[in-house]
This record gives C-alpha cells, sequence and structure tokens, in this order.
C-alpha cells in the first residue's frame, strides 16, 4: 500500500481489512517516499514500512486517493517511483483519486479505468489517453483494477480477492468483516448523483 | 479512538472516515496505554497521539474490536482506563468486540448493545448483566452506540454523525465516501448467517 501525506483513510484500510482478512496468506507493507510515519488528510498517521527504494516484491500494489494526489501528481520522483513499482508488480489497484497517481504514470494510457465521481473532472485529467469509465464501482482491465470513491475501495479489494484466490474467499472475507458486499462492478449510484449520467 | 496491539483496521477507521469528512468541525485523536504506536491485527501501526492518563477532554470516545481485545478484557489497568473514559465522555461508542471492553467496565449494565455476530458468546460473556440484541446492525441506548462486526461501525457512525450534527450532515459524509448507508438499525442479515436468529 503507498501511502503520503493526505492519504484518504478509508481508502487504504478498507482494502487493507478486506487483504488483512486472509491472515497468513497475506503480509502488508506501507510504502512511502520516506521513513519514518504518513498523516492522513483526516489526521490519523500510519508508520512507513518501507520507503520506495527499498520496497520487497509485490503481488498486489494499491494506490490510495486523497487530497495529497493533488499534490503528488505533480512530484516528478514521486511519480516515478509509483511508475517503477506499477512496472514490476503484476497486479495494481488504486482507490478514489489514486487512479489519478496511476495515469500520471502513462501507464495506464488506453487501458479502461474509473475514479473517484466528485473530483472526476480534475482526476481524469491527470490521463487524457486513459479510456475513462463514467459509471462504475471499478473496473478491471488486465492488470489494473481502479475504483471510485472512498469506499469503493472495499468491493474492488472483494473482486482483486476474488481473482487471486477465488470467489470462496472473497464471500468469506466480507462475511468475516459483516460487510455486504457490492458484487457488481456496474452498480454506480454515485455517476448519477454527481451528474455523469443522466 | 481507543487503540491497542491487535485491533481491528476497519473497526478505526470506517468510523474515523466518517468523522473525518466532517473536516474542520472534528479533531481526532488516538489514545491508549502506552505512547508511541500500536500495530494492528493485520500488521499496519498506527501513530498513538496521546496516552490515556494524558487524554484530553473527549465529545466521542469509540472503542474498537479485534484480537487484541481478547487480551484486554484481563487487563485490569487496560479496562480501568477505558471506564474512566466513558464516565467523563458525553458519547461512547463501540465497534465488533470493542462492546466486550465496554461491558467489562461494567457501565453497560442494564443498557442494551450489541456486538460481533462470530464472536457472540465470547464478547457476551465479558457482561452478563449486559441486555445483549442478538440482531441489530447497530444498537443505540442513551449514551451508549455499539456496532456489530467491523463494517458496522460505519453504518453506526453515521448514525451518531445523524445525532450529533444532524442528518444532511450524515447523508452529505455517506456521499462523499460513496458509501450506500444501511440506515436502518434492524438490518442485520449476519445475525442469522451465523446462527444467532431462525
Amino acid at each position: 500500500m503507498v501511502v503520503f501525506e493526505g492519504f484518504e483513510l478509508l481508502d487504504v484500510f478498507g482494502p487493507l481489512e478486506m487483504f488483512g482478512m486472509l491472515r497468513d496468506r497475506v503480509r502488508i507493507v506501507m510504502l512511502a517516499d520516506r521513513a519514518g510515519q504518513a498523516a492522513s488528510s483526516g489526521g490519523p498517521a500510519v508508520v512507513v514500512d518501507h520507503t520506495f527504494a527499498d520496497a520487497p516484491a509485490l503481488d498486489v500494489l494499491i494506490v490510495p486517493g486523497g487530497m495529497g494526489t493533488r499534490r503528488e501528481v505533480d512530484n516528478p520522483s514521486f511519480i516515478a517511483a509509483v511508475r517503477q513499482l506499477t512496472q514490476r508488480t503484476p497486479h495494481v489497484a488504486s482507490v478514489c483519486t489514486g487512479s489519478a497517481v496511476l495515469a500520471k504514470t502513462g501507464l495506464l494510457d488506453g487501458h479502461q479505468a474509473t475514479t473517484n465521481k466528485r473530483a472526476y473532472q480534475w482526476a481524469t485529467s491527470q490521463g487524457p489517453n486513459v479510456r475513462w469509465v463514467r459509471q462504475a464501482r471499478w473496473v478491471e482491465d488486465g492488470k489494473y483494477f481502479t475504483s471510485s470513491g472512498v469506499s469503493a475501495g472495499i468491493d474492488m479489494s472483494l473482486a482483486l480477492i476474488e481473482r487471486l484466490v477465488g470467489k470462496e474467499a472473497a464471500l468469506q472475507v466480507a462475511h468475516g468483516a459483516e460487510y455486504e458486499w457490492n458484487e457488481d462492478p456496474d452498480h454506480d449510484p454515485f455517476a448519477k448523483a454527481n451528474g455523469l449520467v443522466d
């Protein structure tokens, strides 16, 4: 999980709750450009496990959103680090405006993706060659899973667990978290609520 | 927000995402028995802002669940600290097995409350004089809001925001998080799924 100053709490910890429920099958590492800690936009700070430069090999890379993405899309060393991690990781996901960061690497060009529905114009402007999907809870395209805003990362993560471990495991995780999984990637009432579709 | 070694990630950060969306109206503080950091059961660690002993005056106290509650219910100094914070705070909430901790303080005696539906027998055994509710997404009783497992803390937090700030604010927060709020405290399919009701 990538973190930075001003990450959105649930973008990070919704997905990590779901993956963490796989217990010993998963090891979670928090990655940032600097060692130490990273404060969320809400206030609470998390401990950084590895810098980008010393990140271990990853099976899944997740890029969250949050107000900090507005700064990081214009930070060439941050974008270069995420680009390198994305290239070497077999499954790459984003939550909310995390897709703006992924888009800025150029690696989403030609791929379908979605993003937060309230920050849609800004996020999509970071990747004019991405095939943005206006109405989707999440979008899968090859190695990329991109979700809509904040809580959508939970539904997307369960779909990614289904892809990696199987449907039964995803259902067990949702049950363990007493979470009613929105299993339909096309169910997205927030596209309409934000005037992106009629 | 109370934290301890082995807290459950979403029990903490689901509610804090919702309260954090109130922006400048809220200041979030992470409380623990020791300064430094506290590691979740999933791995990621959070920074502790204040020890229990130097906690500021609070409007809302939230106690999360997680495997660590199994240890803390038998830790007299932890229970005494939570008891003291609960007595001096006007609104007190728990998520998942956090209600076992609250029950152990004795302050829930005679009150209605709910808890995680998979750990129901263990959690309820920590407070035999609590009026436990088997089927509920969350339960409100006076100053106490107790939720069912993990993701239920999000729905309960929105109800608490409704109580404290108003319905419009709660709906705006849910919308901002692209979250379909389960507004019905009695909607709890997990009670049946775990054999607690027919």
